[in-house]
C-alpha cells in the first residue's frame, strides 16, 4: 500500500501555510491584516451574476463541449485578439476550470521527460512543481532590481540555454514581483524562442490588471503566435477567483491536445458560468472598471505605506496586485538570517500577514537580498493604511 | 515544435463523435432520439439553485480551500458514511470539479510506471486512457451475461493477476452495462484485493441511482476502507452534470495527496457550488426523489421498448440509466460485421442515436457478440416509446 514514486517530485503552494498561520492568529482574537494571499474581497459584477442565474434557469446545467461552448470561444477569441493586436478564432480557444489547469496541461502537451524548461523564479510555484512532477528539468531564471521595478536577468537566461531547452514560461505582469517587460526585453525573449525553437507558455493572468498604459503580449511579435499558448483567466478582471474559469489560447494543434486532456481530466468546465462570461466579455464593462479603480486606490495606499518605512524603497508598478519590497536592511536591523523569522514575528507583533520570497520557487544560489510579498487584492484601503502604519513601527525599531 | 511523446498513449471518449454525428443529422432537419450520451435533460433541484444564488450573494466567490470547504467535507463524510455503513470524517474527503478528475488523480497518487491495473471493459473509457497515459499497463476484465444482467468474469480476472498488479478499478452499478455485483461477487473482489494487496478505486458515480433495493459499497467489507478511494459525484443524483462537482473519499494519506494535486491542477473547486451542495445533502430531498422517479419511468419504457424488438432480450436493471442489449442476431439479420455500420444506419433510417460497445474500451480478443448502449437520462418517455417503435421496425426488417 505504497504511494506512487512520482509524488517525491510534486511541489505545492507553500503560501497556503501562511494563510493557516494567519487564520490561527485571527482565531485567537487578534486583528489580522491579510496581505498574504492573492484572493480578492471584491464582489463579482452584478451583470455576470445575473447572467449565471439566467443560464441556470435556461437549463444550461448539462455538460458543455470539452473545449467550451462555441459562443464563449468565439467571444473570447475576439476579445483576446482585439486586446493583443492579433487574430485568433474559436478553434484557438480551450476553456478551462480556471487559468491554473493550463499549466499542467500545457506541460503534458509539449514537454518530454528530460526536457529543460526555463521558468521565472521568484515566480508562481506551480511552474516548478509541474515541470518536475511531469519529468522535466526546471531551469530558473531570475530578475534584477531597476529604478522602475524589475528586469529579467537576460544574460543568465541566455547562459542557461542548452540543447535540451524546449520551453520558456513567461509571466509578464508578474506574480509575485509585478515585473513588466520593456519592449526590448520582450523582443529579446521572442528572438530567443525563435532561435532555440522553444514553445512558450505566456501566463497572462494579470494582463487586464493595469493601472496605466496598454498591456502587451509576446504573441504580437513575429513568429510567436505559432509557438505560444496564452494562459487566460477571468478570475482577476471580474473578481471571480472562486468561480474557476479560464482558458488556453494558442495554435490549434496544441489547443486540440489540451481539449483532449479536458476530456480526460474533468470532461468540461461549468456550463452556466461559461454563459455568464459571454455577458462578462460582451456586456456592460462598468464592473471590471470598478474593480480596477478599487485596486488602484489600494496600490497607491500600499506603495505609500511601504515607502514610508525607513529601509524600504519600491517603484510604483502599473500592473498586478502585488508588491515585492526588498527588506535586507530590515533583516539586518532585526538581526534575522531567515526570512520566515521576520514573517512570523511581524504577524505576532503587528497582525500583518505577508508571504516571502521563499513561497515563490526554490531560492537561487546567488541571492543575497531578502524580499517579502504584499498582495492588496484582499484588503481595504483603511486596513492597508492602518496595517502598514503598524508595520512601520515594528520594522523601524 | 513537436508535441510530447506521451500523447501517443492518451485516449479519449469516442462517444463524443456519436454526439457530433447526431447533431449533424439533426441540423439537417431530422428528428433525433438522443440515446447516446449520459447527459440529463432534467432540471437541478430548486433548493440547490437557490442555495447557489444565496452563496454568491453572501460573497462565496473567492477561492475555497484546496480540499473543499469544511462544511461540505463534513456533510459529505456523514452522508457517504451513513449510506455505506462505515465511518468517514471530513479528513477523508477531497472535493473535486466533478467525479472524473478523481480518476487521473487517484492513478497519479498510487500507480507507478509499469504497474498493472485491472479495469472493467466494457467500461468508462477514461480508465484505460489514464492508466496508459500515466505509464501503467491497462489489464481489462470482462463480464458474462446472466439471467439477471451481467456478472464479472471472475475466473479470467483471477487469471490475469501477476506480481505487477497494483490496482483494481471497480465500478459497481456500471456504465455502460448497468451490472450490479451480488454479495458473493463483491466479497470475491474484496478478498482478491486483500490477498494481492491492491489499491481499489471504487467508482460509485451511480450509487444513488437506484430503482429498487439498497446500494452496497465495497468499502463496507472488512479491510477495504484502508485501501479504497470512492469516486463520488453530485452530477447524477442532483441532475447537475454541467455544474461539475464531485469528491474523492478514502484513506487520509491518499486524500492528502489528491488535495495536493488539486492545488497543482486547479487550486480548488467552485466555491459557491460547494455551499449549494451542503443544501443538496442536508436540505429538502424531494429533488433527488423526483429525479429518480423520472428516470424509473424512462427505464421501464426503454426496457419494454427494447424487449418488444425481436432478437433483443434484456433484464430489468435496478441502477444507472443505461441499457446494454446484445444485438448479435440483428447484426446477422442485417448482414453487418462492424457494429458502427448498424449505429450509423440506425441513425439515418430512424433518427435513433446510440453508442456501441466499441465506445467503452478496446474490445477484448475473445468477444463474439455485438452490444449497443442506450442511455435514457436525456430523453423523455414519449420519445423513448416513439423512438424504440421506429427502431423495432428497422431492426426487424
Amino acid at each position: 500500500m505504497q504511494l506512487a514514486d512520482r509524488l517525491k517530485r510534486l511541489g505545492t503552494e507553500t503560501a497556503f501555510a501562511v494563510s493557516v498561520q494567519a487564520a490561527r492568529w485571527a482565531s485567537q482574537g487578534n486583528k489580522v491584516y491579510p496581505f498574504h494571499l492573492g484572493d480578492m474581497n471584491i464582489s463579482t459584477p452584478a451583470n455576470v451574476v445575473q447572467a449565471a442565474s439566467k443560464a441556470i434557469a435556461d437549463g444550461r446545467t448539462g455538460y458543455s463541449p470539452a473545449a467550451g461552448i462555441a459562443t464563449l470561444r468565439e467571444a473570447l477569441a475576439h476579445d483576446v485578439s482585439h486586446r493583443r493586436g492579433v487574430i485568433y478564432g474559436p478553434e484557438n480557444v480551450s476553456i478551462q476550470p480556471g487559468g491554473k489547469p493550463l499549466i499542467s496541461k500545457f506541460i503534458s502537451a509539449v514537454m518530454n521527460s528530460g526536457d529543460e524548461v526555463l521558468y521565472p523564479n521568484p515566480g508562481y510555484p506551480i511552474y516548478e512543481s509541474q515541470i518536475e512532477f511531469q519529468g522535466g528539468v526546471a531551469v530558473p531564471y531570475g530578475y534584477v532590481q531597476t529604478d522602475e521595478g524589475f528586469a529579467i536577468d537576460l544574460d543568465k537566461l541566455h547562459d542557461s540555454i542548452t540543447d535540451k531547452t524546449r520551453i520558456l514560461i513567461y509571466n509578464n505582469y508578474q506574480n509575485p514581483i509585478s515585473a513588466e517587460s520593456t519592449e526590448d526585453e520582450m523582443k529579446s525573449l521572442a528572438e530567443l524562442a525563435l532561435k532555440c525553437d522553444l514553445w512558450v507558455l505566456s501566463d497572462e493572468a494579470y494582463f487586464e490588471i493595469r493601472y496605466g498604459g496598454e498591456p502587451h503580449s509576446i504573441v504580437a511579435l513575429p513568429g510567436m503566435m505559432e509557438r505560444t499558448v496564452i494562459l487566460y483567466t477571468f478570475s482577476k478582471k471580474f473578481a471571480m477567483t472562486g468561480w474557476r474559469l479560464g482558458a488556453g489560447v494558442g495554435p490549434e494543434k496544441v489547443i486540440n491536445v489540451i481539449t483532449k486532456l479536458n476530456t480526460n481530466h474533468e470532461s468540461c468546465s461549468n456550463h452556466f458560468i461559461q454563459w455568464a462570461m459571454v455577458e462578462g466579455i460582451d456586456g456592460d464593462q462598468s464592473g471590471p472598471k470598478r474593480i480596477l479603480e478599487i485596486l488602484k486606490d489600494r496600490r497607491n495606499a500600499a506603495v505609500d505605506g511601504l515607502n514610508a518605512i525607513y529601509g524600504i524603497d519600491i517603484a510604483l508598478p502599473n500592473s498586478t496586485f502585488y508588491l515585492f519590497p526588498k527588506v535586507t536592511e530590515i533583516m539586518e536591523r532585526k538581526g534575522f538570517t531567515e526570512i520566515g523569522e521576520l514573517q512570523t514575528e511581524a504577524l505576532h507583533k503587528t497582525g500583518i500577514s505577508f508571504c516571502t520570497r521563499n513561497h515563490f520557487g526554490r531560492p537561487l544560489p546567488d541571492e543575497r537580498d531578502y524580499y517579502i510579498r504584499f498582495a492588496y487584492s484582499g484588503i481595504d484601503v483603511e486596513d492597508i493604511v492602518q496595517g502598514l502604519g503598524r508595520l512601520k513601527e515594528y520594522f523601524e525599531t
